[in-house]
């Protein structure tokens, strides 16, 4: 296992942030992440875990300086993950020209394409790796006690990483989150270059796999679901998020608001930030 | 009075986030701030106004994105101004080369010396100009209650401005502010350069109109005056913030509190903001 390497550290709310790179073998890159870890937190006494998946163009710097997290958190005895958006520097052609793919949009899938699958993994490392790294680094968290929560890109890798894997992960929640990647253009355009399609349906299985409207018909366990979508979300407006998708789906656990007036930016997040995590406490203190 | 023009609006907390642009008469620039009001806020019942000045490199976004203090503001239902922090734009030569004087280094003073005086009059637009534009602008303030914080160079400020107007403003309070510009570096630097010194006295009387634990020293009326300070906070170590010296004042209403384990960024800020917020909102409300 790879050694963390604290790349800076600030004290906050009720205990410290903490900025961390190592070397991934799901990206085969170094990648960095940020760890809030109430002081409360020991090896005798280890707190529940919840990660925090960003959007679009954002990074491990973006949810834990604009989210407004972090005092319920502390509050609340939890730490927080605040993992990349995407491998740094994979050296993959055109992957900074778009902000909607490569860099800083890794859509939280592993990579299937020969141009992509090399680094863009960050299903892998968000999901297996991140948590033995973190296991191994004997932080005082409790890995038996792990939720999710993520913004728009990062919300659609919160949900369908919550419905892909019943069991591990105690609850849910997003921020005007992609619903039904499959049908909408951020996740057709992802899925088309990053994963290599073999099957001709439509949508492929291959996409399937990622979406979170699709993986919720088909989830058998019981949900702890939470979504927030603002009415003034400009992304809502040109059909990317798609939570009525969602909702339709009918699945008890499952609660979509839309809030009113917001927009899909971080000051709707910070607004909401303290009841996610309270939502979230509530199943990883139960 | 000029018009407000109105460049965003978002959604948060309990009302609106606004940013505004206008040209303004003390900087002889247009000039951008940000603006929350509670929806709580009209003509028949205003809300108290607490201004945020922030510190150097920072502008208008700053305190707004960063600084934690929006839920807990529209809960009081109190309306938060951030203005920037320099003119933007003066021209002046050299106003870019330096972190440390000129853009986003405004020290909030009124420059006398030749170079900087025509624009970089930031004390008149937050004491004077900014008040009125907004009072103008009739959007449910009431400018009967206002109160001023600020971080770093802007705590230097919100304190400065606070003491020099005795009566115009309820209670202020500061995050790791420079309490004593007239003999640490940052404020030697900016006064050196913003201010035509005639006097030789040492300090010179120019300067110390604008330094905080001197105006302590003078100030009669009640003090309401809350600093944070965090006891790792490097430039506290490097000697430009010297909590000691405003405290050894001892004047009653005057609260130092070093924070144990904080630096000098928004996590500390963040932390710590809706105290500062509620510290206000006892005297705002009153």
């Amino acid at each position: 296992m790879p050694a963390l390497e604290k790349v800076s550290s600030n004290r906050v709310s009720t205990g410290y942030l903490t900025k961390y790179k190592f070397p991934s073998s799901s990206l085969s890159l170094p990648t960095q992440f940020n760890l809030f870890v109430p002081s409360s937190a020991s090896s005798s006494s280890p707190v529940p875990v919840l990660f925090y998946l960003a959007g679009l163009t954002c990074n491990e710097d973006t949810g834990a300086q604009k989210g407004g997290f972090l005092n319920k958190a502390g509050e609340e005895g939890i730490a927080v993950v605040f993992p990349d958006t995407s491998p740094r520097g994979a050296g993959v052609e055109g992957e900074d020209d778009d902000w909607q793919l490569g860099t800083g949009a890794g859509f939280y899938l592993n990579a299937t394409s020969e141009k992509w699958k090399k680094h863009y993994n960050m299903y892998d490392l968000i999901v297996k790796e991140l948590p033995e790294v973190l296991k191994e680094a004997n932080l005082g968290l409790d890995f038996s006690k792990v939720s999710i929560m993520g913004h728009s890109m990062g919300g659609h890798g919160a949900m369908s990483i919550y419905l892909k894997n019943p069991g591990q992960y105690k609850s849910a929640s997003a921020f005007a989150p992609a619903c039904n990647p499959s049908k909408t253009p951020w996740g057709i355009n992802a899925f088309t270059n990053y994963l290599h399609t073999v099957t001709r349906s439509s949508p492929p299985s291959e996409w399937l796999q990622y979406d979170s409207t699709h993986l919720l018909q088909n989830f058998e366990a019981e949900a702890h679901l939470l979504v927030d979508v603002g009415t003034e979300d400009d992304f809502l407006k040109k059909g990317q998020l798609e939570p009525k998708a969602l909702e339709s789906v009918g699945k008890e656990g499952v609660e979509v608001r839309l809030q009113d007036g917001f927009d899909h930016s971080y000051y709707f997040i910070s607004t909401f930030a303290p009841e996610h995590v309270a939502y979230h406490a509530k199943f990883l203190k139960a």
